[in-house]
């Protein structure tokens, strides 16, 4: 068995970090399937994750481990771990309570390009919760 | 409003490409709602995905544009472009036809680690079409 082949048909989990040593995590609601957002993880965030049970990730604006919640109280405890082909990218199915995104939509994903337009978005959501009021500590 | 409030609450599409000039894409059958697979854009391939209605990323791997189907004939007609809060990940919600993996699968989430272990991997779905018959000209 080749490596592209122990890599893509295999049974072992190899997980392959970018040159920043980061793999890609795309969190999804475990109960609806909706995408909920996009994240990165170094090996400890995902170790973290195995381990714990609660998604951590690595941030690359704040250099750090975060723990997804840790400020918020919105946790995503992990259900399911997928792996992709060349196992360079992740899905977390995970269980969640209302507001995943910090602006206070449940998913980060609130916005649609319009049709025929390559500018103009349209917001598709209502927010859950106020931000201002969850994150009131750090403001 | 400050350029966090305009990216993050604002109706302007204004895509953040990383160091490597990429952004993060990540297809989901427009039907199911089903991840199909995360790949990268560069500006070309964003703005030929807008306008031509398919899915046009950038290989990391080859260097060069790559219109999802251009070899497999399994094309993905965009019904939508979603944005997260940042911009910079996108989705793209695709009308497909079965397999849009290229190691045979319908998505490349086919595997999942299981429970209680950080190195076995279990597969979760069945191959929808033959790789060898489709990419034959290639082998």
């Amino acid at each position: 068995m080749s490596t592209k082949q122990k890599i893509e048909e295999g049974s072992e989990f190899i997980p392959k970090f970018d040159a920043n040593g980061l793999i890609t995590a795309v969190a999804t609601d475990a109960v609806t399937g909706q995408v909920l957002m996009v994240a990165y993880m170094n090996r400890e965030a995902l170790d973290l994750t195995i381990r714990t049970g609660y998604a951590t990730y690595f941030s690359r604006s704040r250099r750090k481990l975060w723990k997804k919640g840790e400020e918020s109280g919105h946790f995503q405890r992990v259900e399911q771990i997928l792996v992709d082909c060349d196992q360079d990218c992740l899905i977390l199915k995970v269980a969640v309570d209302a507001g995943q995104c910090h602006v206070g939509y449940q998913s980060c994903f609130y916005r649609v390009l319009e049709k025929g337009s390559d500018k103009k978005l349209k917001f598709i959501a209502e927010k859950t919760y106020d931000p201002e009021e969850t994150y009131k500590k750090q403001i």
